[in-house]
């Protein structure tokens, strides 16, 4: 705390002596203000052609997986004339990263066949895996570097609502919670404040500035009320301002304070704070899977194998020799110098290798972690038009959680609603039903919330149990401790087998750790091939 | 109170009988919860043609003004085969709806003429009046009816900035300041709960809920740290995490509690939380004119006179009379059954009537309020790929107020932000300048925000100051009071001429409010040739 003191008198005169524009830059040299170089990727530099002579130029690396990891191992490894074979046991590349949408097929491992009947406008689409990219991440870099087209994610939104079913209280606006609960946070702090409570932690500026930063945090009375909450527009209009003499007329009252914290509304505000969560978020136009089509475009189509079964990887002195089964059963061998491999740990861990008991081992440690969506095609955006909530989530203690309204194709005909977005337990329950089943259960769920429209308008579903999807078997892993050696043996390569993954990353189960976990395999591959004799 | 906890009670029991969705029902219908009807136009029905007989069909209306209100009452009316003339002195609709694009040419009432030097794509553009549209306003079912496209307006963001020069505290990101001020709101208040401070107004359940509340929102310890905010990552980062072993660090520590308070960030906290301001907040793709463009395509472009000024308006028996000069200066009277006027109240007091001294009285009362902005047209979008900002607006007590970072054209070459978005004082201050001095004083006190990057990337700027603009001389007015006759006076006819605007509604420059007092004329007209004899 003496040092902190410190640092900001210092920067206080020199504050006074260069103006703000110089203590913004002491600050950031200070590390207390948000340097955008430390929000932007800090210290990766691509391969470039000119990084490699003739002798060490076009060395063969074999990546497993087109997920945005292997696929981005890839386009940067190909800067540099880094000759790369893509091996995709799916159909498709982007692993995780997928969107559904009109004529989409897949099988899971419980033999349930789905295919999307969404319509074909290009904004009806679900992403079953990802669907929001934070504005820090690298993932935009990756977006702007590729070209593909961004659009705000509506990540939360005052009319999407709140619904707590064991609370026994009505679904209500982000915006009704948030003003009830910050109105009484207000009124109670402000009361404590006046009556003098906190003085051994406040002094009497402290005090004032508190208090007038209540009055319009909870738009709470004066004084002479005792700071009072009695509701405000903040809650919203039960009639709606308007022409002549239509002056609104504001919800309320508002619910008694015990009323309000029983109901525990306010649990889910703090979301949004969160560094990753809080707006503005971000989306590709049309679905998630640009990502990995501009990736898959960029490293080359005829570099990537799709419908290829890894069945070995041997690390040899000069290299590795990697065999697959190919998408006509036959039996390749392919050798590199070098291997990526960003599979998920747990398949990865199936693979026969020479890598030796202890990658195995710590391949087997993560603990893997389930995730279920449903996508409901709508034949009229109700959302909309009824509710007036455009994009944002829906907050329940459900089973599905979470209900997410489309971020775009406002006002069109049809829409794409998230009717459960669930992880742990309650994803478990529906990955154990059939498609049907999952949907009749996100519907009769979901009429709770939004009423009989919300069976009677729906078109179609299409629903994902990432548990129960081939080749991925998970929505993503944990590591119970990355300081018990699994992980940083992980983060080492094996040989010549480098693994590569946001389950390598601080980033899990963001596609920003992917890229990034991409970036250091790569690096490392590339430090190496730079500094051999 | 009683009936309150008698309702409550009487929800409760309902809820338990009937489930959640009877309970929802039972309260909208007690006004308890939002409905979504009354968040929609409450009452509004457009005429339609069957309405009319053969005697009452295609009545004569001139309308006054050809912004949102004249061109939504002449759309409204003309559904019903009323037949409108539309008088527009300026040379395009729109009115204060004006989105400035290359090549767009104006002269002030000081005889500056700007023309804009902007870039040609889509999304180089300023919208010099209204920017954003509330999700709950009837603006945006016109946007749906008209086949106007929309996109999320990004009306707070969390990478945003927050500067008061006068605290001597360099600019902060929003989720940096809200970190610190909601940590230590939520540290003081758990101590007071936990001390007893607040017994007399708490029960052992609701001191049990607000501290499990108080835990989340302020990410503040535990009992045995006195409940201590000591900063978390929802600050940000100095270094991101990342792959392999960057686990990131916190930017950090924060400021002391009298620091932050002293800095009064949190002044700025409560606009997300407003009504009409909290997001969902939406735009046009391609800038707010879309919405006048499209009521100009649907009135009949032919029945909009563009260049005219009214001379005159007299009322008569059997309808009105109304003179204007056309735009080769001809002079023209018009008769017709009924006028719509729509001008600014100032501007409509100077027109010659018959209409009474009370009128022109009631005309003249409002008091006209001053606002201006800049649009700064950059080279490269800097915000979004040195600073990590995404749109959303940075507060400041400088005399610019709110800069704007655009909601569109993410990733593009180019972009415009609204470099000063102010009104009162500080408008007037830029108002008195030149458009190149007004550049200059931007630029000024951007750098002081932004860094030399502010000054040496710009392009080009286009500036506009609303008090000094012809025909509209103004940005919106206000009701000294609303009950001393002169409100309700202007929203009755006066004979046959009919007010309508924003001003004559409860949402004052909103859009919403045009929309809403156009469909108020529209039905006492239409109702009153309905009862005709």
């Amino acid at each position: 705390m003496a040092s902190d003191v410190t640092r900001r008198t210092l920067l206080r005169s020199i504050g006074v002596a260069g103006g703000a524009g110089v203590m913004f830059e002491s600050m950031r040299a200070l590390g207390l203000a948000a340097s955008p170089q430390a929000l932007a990727a800090p210290d990766f530099r691509a391969p470039a052609p000119g990084d490699l002579d003739a002798r060490r130029r076009g060395k063969k690396v074999v990546v497993l997986g087109a997920g945005v990891a292997g696929l981005a191992a890839a386009y940067e490894l190909g800067k540099a004339g880094y000759r790369c074979t893509v091996l995709e046991a799916k159909d498709r590349v982007g692993g995780r990263n997928w969107t559904v949408r009109a004529g989409t097929t897949e099988t899971d491992l419980d033999g349930h066949t789905q295919t999307a009947r969404f319509g074909r406008d290009p904004d009806l689409y679900l992403n079953a895996g990802p669907g929001r990219l934070p504005q820090s991440h690298i993932t935009l870099d990756y977006c702007r570097e590729l070209g593909v087209a961004v659009e705000p994610f509506l990540n939360s939104n005052a009319n999407a609502l709140i619904y707590n079913e064991g609370s026994g209280v009505a679904p209500q606006q982000y915006r009704t919670a948030k003003a009830d609960v910050y109105g009484y946070v207000s009124e109670l702090l402000a009361k404590a404040v006046d009556q003098g409570s906190l003085d051994t932690r406040l002094t009497a500026s402290d005090k004032d500035a508190l208090l007038t930063f209540l009055s319009g945090f909870g738009a709470v009375g004066g004084k002479a009320t005792g700071y009072a909450y009695t509701g405000t527009s903040r809650r919203g209009y039960s009639v709606e301002p308007g022409a002549a003499d239509q002056a609104g007329v504001v919800l309320g009252p508002p619910p008694s304070l015990s009323e309000v914290f029983a109901s525990q509304v306010g649990r889910y505000f703090s979301f949004e704070f969160g560094y990753d969560q809080a707006m503005t978020m971000m989306q590709p136009v049309g679905g998630m899977d640009a990502i990995p089509a501009a990736l898959h475009r960029a490293v080359g189509k005829d570099k990537v194998k799709l419908g290829t079964r890894v069945t070995g990887v041997t690390d040899t002195p000069r290299g590795v020799e990697v065999t697959y089964r190919d998408k006509r059963g036959k039996h390749v061998r392919l050798d590199a110098d070098f291997c990526v491999a960003t599979l998920p740990p747990h398949l990865m861990a199936k693979v026969p290798t020479n890598l030796g008991p202890d990658v195995t081992a710590a391949l087997r440690y993560p603990t893997v972690t389930s995730a279920g969506k449903i996508g409901l095609e709508y034949r009229r955006r109700w959302w909309e038009t009824d509710d007036r909530i455009y994009g944002g989530i829906t907050e329940t203690d459900l089973d599905l959680q979470h209900v997410w309204y489309p971020s775009s194709g406002f006002h069109g005909k049809r829409g794409i609603v998230v009717g459960y977005y669930n992880t742990g337990t309650a994803s478990g329950t529906y990955a154990a039903l059939s498609p049907a089943a999952r949907r009749e259960r996100a519907l009769a769920q979901g009429v709770k919330i939004h009423g009989e429209k919300y069976r009677s308008e729906l078109a179609s579903a299409f629903s994902v149990a990432w548990q129960r999807t081939p080749f991925l078997e998970g929505a993503w892993v944990g590591w119970p401790s990355r300081t018990s050696g699994e992980y940083s043996l992980l983060n080492e390569p094996a040989g010549h087998v480098y693994f590569a993954g946001d389950w390598l990353s601080y980033f899990i189960a963001w596609q920003a750790g992917a890229f990034d976990s991409a970036r250091h395999a790569v690096t490392s591959i590339h430090q190496r091939v730079l500094a051999e004799g």
